[in-house]
């Protein structure tokens, strides 16, 4: 697999990615090419500080940079040779099956989708991102991408989420489920009521309406909404796990016998510290795009960006834009057509 | 202040609801009158197991109960006697300043909604929840109640949450923000930007887009919403509290050696799992009616009954709702004409 990376942007600098990308190409022999992408002199000093010499290696110049204070539209206007937009041509062109970008969650977005177009039958792309569970992973897609859907949106999103899941993560049959206000049926707005009878359709195992109390209960593998709302519970559940973890590190500080405790329990802390942080999880791919991409968190560190390029990877190998394409022109066919007509983008 | 209890509906049945009562009436001597409606005979034997004897108590009669599984409208047609609909009539008819239900929310939103009607110049009133965190206390509103909204309710919601924060919640100049996908003006749905420009009007401290981060970070004391995105991020802050708290004793039984760290912190984890806990809050108001309505959580124990007594005490005794009056009228002169117009129930 040969895999565009775009060196800049990101939290954390060159030096951090370069290292990262080693990690990847001494983990993963599926990489035949790694396109790294942005300021070549900064990326040769890059490599040379890592002492990575590796002959999969290619630089690809680009003077430009996205930063995260340019509107995502500057990517394809302003900054249209900037290292994301040259990373995603790369793919556009062939000569790269995957890339992973650190960038402008925005820009990602919206150069992606009109240099590489969504698959056929696909009306909108979607972020999807992994979120790991005490006892399983779920998918929440759409995570922020799209604000404002229409019904056949999120029945895609959910076969996008369901191949994903399935192929990629692994679940045999994942649950499949809207989030909504209410597990019954008549439960939900407009959109999500819509939503829930195309569902309804599909040859996946559709649990219905899911709550946010089932996020948590190893109840669902794919939870389905629009943008607004997935990038509102996304963040909430960053937020609160953080403040808890805070919350108890200053109760933990507050007497000696508690700060004795916390010491003999500290790895019970890391452990959970280190599985709900987003820097040490991978990489949240945009589905539904003839390609595949990659975004790695802002301030995704080493084991990050090893582990989005390996998602990037297996995504690629495992043909999962091929298999949405199949997944989504069967379940066209079944949805009525009012439904598939009126969405147009 | 004469507060009418419902004494059905809830967990922990009627002897638990007596234990409340009676710490409320030992605690709290603005109370002059609290009506007891429910199955008389059920309330007379709790009231003699519980050894309570006092002379505010008065029981009124009510035979039928709405359950969980009961919908909303039964209230009004199928059981219009239960003692959830008998408690809010004691508000209409003025015998009670207040009613405190664990029942059935839907139910008690739309028995209250229709017997007590909305506060003049109000469309639509909301569920306010308080949210604990770290350093601050805020209001989610609406929680649940609405699921589609119009920008003008939404903009009645942060006033009602602003009156309710200053008054009853002691927040002097209460931060008030519009849940969105980014704090930018741009960002937001087409509701959540049309409820901005509205809100910008407001003489409130108005602080514009919040995001999911801002929620646990001392930023903001009124998350306004509607009560389609307001269910989910509440269930989900719930949720993951609640699986953080078991993944955490997880890791702490895994070797003697965090055992006995976390033996040695239990009072810390205490402290969090006591403030999270939706049993130990208070109530949550239904803001823009005419009458105080407190709907204590479903599985409200002792002292969260007396907590959701004493919130619907100081919410009449502050007169609540006749400031909400004022301000939604002189909010409403200075609204766009279409904006007041056009959200006509």
């Amino acid at each position: 697999m040969r895999i565009a990376v775009d060196a800049m942007g990101g939290d954390h600098g060159i030096p951090v990615l370069i290292e990262g990308v080693k990690l990847a190409l001494e983990t993963n022999a599926k990489i035949t090419q790694l396109l790294l992408v942005g300021r070549e002199s900064e990326i040769k000093a890059g490599l040379s500080q890592a002492g990575l010499r590796d002959s999969r290696i290619q630089i690809i110049h680009a003077d430009d940079v996205l930063t995260m204070d340019d509107k995502p539209m500057d990517v394809l206007r302003k900054k249209k040779n900037c290292s994301m937009a040259k990373a995603i041509n790369l793919v556009k062109e062939g000569s790269a099956d995957s890339i992973v970008s650190r960038g402008n969650t925005g820009g990602l977005f919206t150069a992606s989708t009109v240099l590489l177009r969504p698959i056929e039958g696909v009306k909108r792309a979607a972020l999807a991102t992994v979120i790991p569970t005490p006892k399983n992973e779920f998918i929440l897609i759409d995570a922020g991408a799209n604000v404002e859907c229409k019904p056949l949106h999120l029945a895609h999103f959910a076969i996008m989420g369901n191949v994903y899941s399935r192929e990629v993560l692994g679940y045999k049959s994942p649950r499949v489920g809207i989030l909504s206000n209410g597990t019954e049926e008549t439960k939900g707005n407009e959109l999500t009521q819509a939503a829930h009878r195309l569902c309804k359709l599909l040859d996946l195992n559709f649990i219905g309406n899911v709550e946010g109390h089932d996020l948590f209960e190893n109840r669902v593998e794919v939870v389905v909404c629009d943008g607004f709302v997935g990038n509102i519970v996304l963040k909430t559940m960053e937020s609160i796990a953080t403040a808890m973890l805070h919350w108890l590190k200053d109760e933990l500080y507050k007497n000696p016998r508690r700060m004795m405790g916390a010491m003999l329990a500290k790895n019970a802390f890391k452990t959970i510290k280190k599985r709900m942080d987003p820097e040490s999880s991978g990489g949240a791919p945009l589905l539904g795009l003839n390609g595949t991409v990659m975004k790695a968190h802002g301030s995704a560190r080493e084991k990050a960006i090893m582990n989005a390029i390996r998602m990037a990877t297996e995504s690629a190998q495992l043909k999962v834009n091929h298999i949405i394409r199949e997944d989504v022109a069967r379940a066209n066919a079944v949805f009525p057509v009012e439904a598939v007509s009126e969405s147009a983008n």
